[in-house]
């Protein structure tokens, strides 16, 4: 069984509810599934996990500064995430307003960690995004997302 | 009067629709548009125009490769374009299907000729996408790209 | 025993003598390699491949349009890719000339098929860049791509 | 005279040496230049200048959390900035690193404040990236973000 953290920063509940539903999918494919606040986590808490979901509002084009603070204090373990599986989400205000830009900000800093990284032909490619308050569509991104990752994880393990 | 050149690659009318809208913009702005097909552009076409406009469906994130196949032609003027006003804008099938990404990349074609490109603070902030058919939202956004590229342009001809 | 496909398109020789570091380090690490300049390669390949990587010279920032042609075609395979393991790497004139955005550009088409991509902690963290003629420095970086992707090919193969 | 903000972190040293180099440009080019780390920097800075050029290392391919967390705060003057002339540089420890990233994440930034960004054809094509400590060829690419940023401000300010 694959453990799967995700770590996400919210201010007005819509980051928050995506990461509910990504939570949601990586429990269904079995993972034992813990979500953090990034206020809430310690660089720590990535060592014991075989998988983590980053997921941020955008703030001009990039994740939240809370949640670049907390990747970027994650350079204490560099080189002891690497194998591990990653993935990212984002909402936004608009369309077009900078959440595909902010997926792919985060899914590089998991690669310069070392992370796996996959993707999704379907869908939202890079990671789920929500324009607004996360609708159905949204919410099975974020399951999907969150199978994903578990699934890959699980496999990567044994 | 500025002279603004609208190039375009469209498969199934999405991206051509958002060229007139763009056009259309550029014009009530006081431009003298041109608006061509890809294949029936020329690299020399570049030279004239005192703003450059590329517009492309999604393809796997990027735009598509005869847009790219164009620009790659235009090398034979590089450095002879630095200075010219440039904007982008994509059409993709799905919210979070690489649409800004594929703007992104024509924004890093256009700097790399030593074009000058303006974001817009509201909407659309790279450029303008749509999600399938333009609405009157995308449409909205395209003639306002158009007018930000004509009104600059006209700036830095004077 | 892993099956990696790479796939490149080269003008200088740089890419291509990039490319043959890659398959060394790819056959060390015990995976088959097939090596394909585009103009020879058919989408066909990839079907057959449990692992493919990309690679190019940098064109205005982006890949070569005749290797993103080649991934458009491959929309014929669209879904048929998902789980494979996927790496890019680039070669550009200049430090700062766009070969970064050139790997990430891959990586993101990689990742719309549903490939998986792994980042190195150490070096080129997306994918090997060589500015100019490969060095000692950039061969060790391919070597290590192809090391890095065969490994993770068989260990998802099992 | 136009007047040019660089605001930007540092923790080695060598992103302030490449804010020298840029201001040093801007002199040489007319404008009146004002150079703050971003400790010191307030978004209030923002509004008085005519042109803004950020500069940052790299960490995980993003620019430095401080930096960010600046940026951020700017939302206050969402709205207010466009128009200005904007432009980036970066550093980070090794090629391949993520400092072209970097950079295209400033330029994101500036773009979605409605900023006015031009590239260079020669040289560091989207802004200045020096690998470890600026050399000659860096600090040559600083002065001449400068010198164009100053110069396309000093235009558009008449």
């Amino acid at each position: 069984m694959a453990s799967v953290l995700i770590v996400y920063y919210s201010r007005s509940g819509n980051t928050k509810a995506m990461a509910g539903s990504v939570a949601q999918g990586a429990e269904e494919a079995g993972a034992q599934v813990t979500v953090k606040k990034v206020s809430e986590a310690s660089p720590d808490d990535l060592i014991a996990a075989d998988a983590v979901i980053f997921g941020s509002p955008t703030y001009y084009g990039l994740p939240a500064p809370k949640l670049l603070d907390f990747i970027e204090k994650s350079v204490r373990y560099h080189g002891r995430l690497e194998g591990k599986v990653g993935g990212a989400f984002a909402s936004s205000a608009n369309v077009g307003g900078g959440n595909e830009t902010t997926v792919i900000a985060l899914i590089q800093a998991l690669l310069i960690h070392g992370f796996i990284v996959q993707g999704n032909p379907s869908g939202d490619h890079y990671g789920p995004v929500s324009v607004g308050k996360p609708d159905a569509r949204v919410e099975g991104q974020c399951r999907e997302l969150g199978s994903r990752v578990a699934k890959l994880a699980s496999r990567l393990k044994t």
